[in-house]
């Protein structure tokens, strides 16, 4: 389905409409982390976040009478405005479905790029059901956020931008929400560089996708719970087999690990992410001992931060 | 004394030692500010300041006598821990005076460089005393932060990659504190983009480089009530002549607008700067018609910050 060509061809794609976004280092963080740490720069991405790579890919990837016709999703966060941009570019309508809830802000942002709300009670059922009325209404097509090969295939992008300017990377750690940049993530390895190993970094208080590894079926979703806000969906039907297939391990951490290594991130290298995006870092801190010397790469998904409430959680 | 030539062997000098830092925009911010903006990142320089540069290039400058006796200087700020720096990576000893009042965050920085601290009142006379003292026991040279044309010649080399990088800028806007940043910056101008018209930002609460511009001499620092508290120091009478000879105008902006101006480039660039940092852009943001459509450089001199005052300042 997605292949080493096709994850070459979303990258030429896509190229037009997204950043490719730098890598990081910091002589201190590696020092405190004891090996060589690359960060791919997600938070610099459009939007703010790896979700404008999937999007873009997905929507570029409709015919002309299926855009025609709208894009539409379900999402309170990134990849909602990834959507409503893509549809912007694309000339074509965006229908948002949001809960109630979501934050001023993320509205904001998908009516910048002329996409329209629905607004719903902030439950699965609400969403899913207000998505389907949207949809038979309009006829737009459902970008899904992760649980769709298209939108796997354009994550896939970003790791393969990170080992052609990083080889030789040993390890290569992404976060784990639905799993979509995981799963891309560990194809793109295999395919472009098949000697790094792929890891994932998750939350305690939201471990579906550890206890998925574990009990071999896709484990529901924890309580809504963990600051990592971003990693709270359980994983796909789609996203888990690669994700079981190709993935070493998910290491989970403690909500404090994430929070000092936001700290980190921002006092050593000067970058703003999300609470969700350092959780990968947290993981390497948590367990450096394994990856002492080691060449890792790190993908930092994102940087769309309300700064009051990063303020309150790092006060 | 500075010269096209000596600027340009300054860079090949301290090259070894600081990073180039990149020049980052955001398509956002672009069309906020009406213009097309370049922010030359030393937030991303070693020891997360563009001090780095001047600090450097006036320690390799010393003969090996007087480096052997040591470096020192009075600094609470960036440049004590970026003569620390230079200190270790020439194998000499540093001393810093600094006040007992300056962070602890900022005396853990230099003794991680090997720095020894003598600490005094938080006075200008205590602190030259202190100094006097500390030369006369050590023998050791003076590097001051800004009132050297080493350091000055070690700060220009920030512009000159930045014009290497961004050719044609009609403006370039730097902040001002004692001027070595700025008499620096405008001498690259001079020497490197002769079209291009160099600017101050300054805080209206420490509005001492206005004050000087406007009477012709070196006028008094304010009280040290601005947030922007790298820019509190006045002028030097080796800064002042240059910056009077070659910088157009200096621009003065508020707390607020300083405030306002952090808040986009945390939530904008998703990058962290100091509140000092961001003067010279809310001074393009609150003249913006005067740059409609222009291309304008802002250098973003430092990331330094303590998350906690930063909250406190945005919450």
């Amino acid at each position: 389905m997605i292949t080493k060509a096709s994850v070459t061809e979303a990258y030429t794609r896509i190229r037009p409409y997204i950043h490719r976004t730098p890598v990081m280092t910091s002589a201190s963080i590696d020092e405190i982390a004891g090996c060589h740490v690359y960060f791919k720069c997600e938070n610099f991405q459009k939007v703010g976040a790896f979700k404008a790579r999937g999007a873009m890919n997905a929507s570029l990837k409709l015919s002309r009478d299926q855009l025609s016709r709208g894009l539409a999703t379900h999402s309170s966060g990134n990849h909602a405005q990834a959507l409503a941009r893509a549809a912007k570019i694309l000339g074509v309508k965006s229908y948002i479905v949001m809960p109630r809830t979501a934050p001023e802000i993320k509205k904001r942002g998908v009516r910048s790029y002329g996409g329209e709300i629905f607004e719903c009670e902030p439950t699965l059922e609400a969403r899913e059901k207000t998505l389907a009325e949207v949809m038979a209404q309009t006829g737009a097509t459902e970008i899904h956020p992760f649980n769709n090969y298209d939108v796997m295939e354009g994550q896939a992008t970003c790791a393969m931008e990170l080992f052609e300017d990083v080889p030789n990377l040993d390890v290569l750690i992404a976060p784990v929400g639905g799993g979509g940049l995981l799963s891309g993530t560990a194809l793109a390895a295999r395919y472009f560089s098949p000697t790094t190993r792929v890891m994932a970094g998750e939350p305690d208080l939201a471990n579906d996708a550890w206890r998925s590894m574990q009990s071999g079926k896709i484990e529901p979703a924890s309580p809504p719970i963990s600051i990592a806000d971003g990693l709270l969906t359980s994983l796909g039907d789609k996203t888990f087999p690669l994700i079981k297939e190709h993935v070493e391990k998910v290491m989970t951490v403690s909500e404090d690990e994430i929070k000092d290594a936001l700290r980190l991130v921002f006092e050593k290298m000067k970058i703003v992410v999300e609470t969700s995006c350092v959780v990968p870092f947290a993981a390497l801190l948590k367990n450096r001992s394994d990856f002492r010397g080691k060449r890792v790469g790190i993908i930092l998904s994102g940087g769309n931060v309300d700064l009051k409430k990063l303020c309150q959680l790092l006060g």
